[in-house]
């Protein structure tokens, strides 16, 4: 691990600064930026343009004199994953093809960080639309190692520092795994709690959008700020947790089964006279081989309908792994996409069902199979990510613990559809167990 | 073909121009550009920045206000392939890398255009690091066709009447043949005789600089204001060409050797009592096949010398042909270099000798296999620019009749070494000629 790595920025180092100090605190950013961009790649183009964001800074503390009337994300610098539209941008989706293919109005979700005093500080890597082809960003804890993907530049950044918010999306697992690969809090929301108009979609049925950021706190800030209709949820009482055990669980490494049992342990640990949350095993997913089959059909599918007229004119400037999935998609018949629909339906019933039947009010896993994987050819697995991808359910990766290599692992929470902000109060109680006994 | 399709703007639309009339221009070029690049994608960024580019015309016409007293190039728009360093442009070189590898001093050509009073319009769109993998660009002759490359988006925008002037690089065919697929006029100088300081480089023993324009006479005056000492030549008395039959002429088409031949009996048309130049059979480059495998290696071991950091770092982002290129040349020792280049030096004198034991002032032959081939999955074969690049002689081409398709040939005229006037003295003759007897 490099020692030098910063914890994550919070928001509030931003938030509830005095003018002056915050001028300060994004120079510091910007030369931070300046300096170590250049080995990680997390911008897709370069540096932030330092002037318009310094203008940009200036203008909102103007627009709010008073310290105690600012919006909730005043001041925050985001980094904004390049497949959401941003007014005045031309982005790239990772991709050659020409960027107007791409143009139209600024994502909803972009224009209400902004209404809410953010800071858009740059686009940032993205793989080839969201899928496995990877861009040329490098894993901040090991610069010889991917950050995971999708939301590769989107994670790293909020792990090395460049930003303490940045959006990402997900269609299978690109924001719980590069969270985990980075050693970061990822959040992936409840399907369709945050808006997704404005993205490049990859699949409709299934595209999340989601956020990365220093602790789970931090994004239940950002939800408040930005989702509609956001009540915060008090701390969990004696919350109770399952293990997904079978076949699904059984895809991790053993290194990363390890630390998740010694993370496990250390969760159920006493403070007393009785831990404060309890774990036990809930078997599920037997049919996970056939979930997965599904999943892959629906989102070629999808995919391919997005880019049907891209691809035949311009099947060249496509990289291969994309091409397959697209040829993929082409060869399926209409049919996959109400069978895959009815599979995402069903699977959130039953995982709702298998809730009740054990008693449990989320479930815990590793984000990903283990560690973040060597070279900068493949962004990693999502097979711990796909299934609830696939249900839509709210979905939080915490860091917890190192693996072999020293390089970070995460602990992913799982809640039941549109709680959201209770599996944010349960993630930053879990976040204070793991500081505690981990 | 596309009957709308303007005939290449000539230099001197924007040269002689009234002030009033070239900001009219530009501003129905702007036009031009936002209606029609969408379709043709020659630029790499979308449409060029139209304030940007009015605000220096008009600084051309404050700094120039007496029309006696104007640079070569004054008020010339020009597109410029982007593997040229623009001073505050990111250059892309059709790649997915990180642009800011490709950061540095702007290239010395294109500061030279701007001394010489042109207006950088835009980067065009290049195939990948200047070799096999496409960009987008479409050719303005028919949409579902190759407009050649690697200087894709150059000869495609000359083409299209988005700039009367381009710059390209060659190192295989990539001015010679877009310009040829394209309909517009192609120049590769001798080898040294354009500045390639600047350039990303593809090989450096064989890049050249090269231009695209609407005739002979443009590209001449183009030289005169960023070539050193050019002195223009006279117009040829009587010129002698030679067609260099065998191996090298038997791979074109039959198609594109029958318009070959309607041109040459076109240009040997008596105007009078004896025609204006003669034709001769020449034959020479049996060793065609041995002349590409060492030019092959050579640019693949320089490629390779290029970009193996890149490579090693970066391997997923190169395109397939282009990372088959870097294998090989990372293959293969160092004494292909010195074989290669050797082989340069050697093909030179060679044919030097065998104008001289045939009477010829120049070779004429097609300039490339055929019409532009079907589709965008690759830019055509480079075999008949491949010799004359490799013993870095000064080419040519001219539009000479289309194919079966209807879609433009080109001839090409290839001279001494440091005989670049001469060439386009001679040129411009040949396609007087050819516009009376074609």
């Amino acid at each position: 691990m490099t020692p030098s790595l910063p914890t994550p920025l919070s928001l509030d180092v931003f938030t509830r600064a005095a003018p002056a100090d915050l001028m300060a605190r994004y120079e510091a950013l910007l030369g931070r930026i300046a300096g170590q961009d250049p080995a990680l790649n997390v911008f897709e183009h370069g540096s932030p343009d330092a002037e318009r964001v310094m203008a940009r800074v200036r203008e909102l503390c103007a627009l709010h004199p008073d310290p105690a009337d600012r919006p909730l994300l005043f001041g925050v610098p985001v980094g904004v994953k390049d497949i959401f539209r941003i007014a005045g941008e031309a982005i790239r989706c990772g991709a050659l093809l020409p960027p107007r293919l791409f143009a139209g109005p600024e994502a909803e979700l972009v224009s209400r960080l902004r209404r809410a005093g953010a800071v858009i500080l740059g686009r940032t890597v993205t793989t080839e639309f969201a899928y496995f082809e990877p861009g040329p960003t490098c894993n901040p804890h090991a610069p010889d190692r991917t950050p995971g993907g999708s939301s590769s530049g989107s994670a790293a950044g909020v792990a090395a520092g460049f930003f303490p918010l940045a959006l990402g999306t997900q269609t299978v697992g690109s924001v719980i795994r590069p969270a985990a690969y980075c050693g970061v809090t990822g959040f992936k929301p409840s399907h369709g709690r945050l808006p997704v108009e404005g993205l490049v979609f990859f699949s409709r049925s299934v595209d999340h959008a989601g956020l990365f950021c220093a602790s789970p706190e931090d994004a239940a800030l950002t939800m408040a700020a930005v989702a509609d209709a956001w009540t915060p949820a008090p701390a969990p009482q004696r919350p109770r947790l399952g293990v997904p055990s079978g076949p699904y669980l059984d895809q991790t490494s053993p290194e990363a089964l390890q630390a998740f049992s010694a993370a496990l342990a250390a969760l159920g640990r006493a403070d007393g006279d009785a831990p404060a949350l309890t774990v036990r095993d809930a078997p599920c997913l037997d049919d996970i081989a056939a979930i997965a089959a599904r999943h892959g059909d629906l989102i070629a599918r999808e995919f391919h309908g997005e880019h049907a007229a891209w691809f035949e004119r311009y099947e060249a400037l496509y990289r291969p792994r994309t091409a397959a999935l697209l040829r993929q998609g082409r060869g399926l018949s209409g049919e996959v996409l109400a069978e895959g629909r009815a599979s995402c339906a069903d699977l959130r019933a039953r995982l709702h069902a298998a809730m009740d039947a054990a008693g449990i009010d989320a479930w815990v896993c590793p984000s990903a199979l283990g560690e973040a994987d060597k070279g900068l050819l493949g962004t990693g697995s999502p097979a711990m990510n796909l299934p609830w991808t696939h249900a839509g359910l709210p979905a939080l990766s915490i860091p917890a613990g190192t693996g072999p290599c020293g390089l970070p692992l995460g602990l992913q929470l799982v809640g039941r559809f549109g709680r959201d902000p209770e599996l944010l109060a349960l993630g930053a109680a879990v976040r204070k167990l793991l500081a505690q006994h981990g």
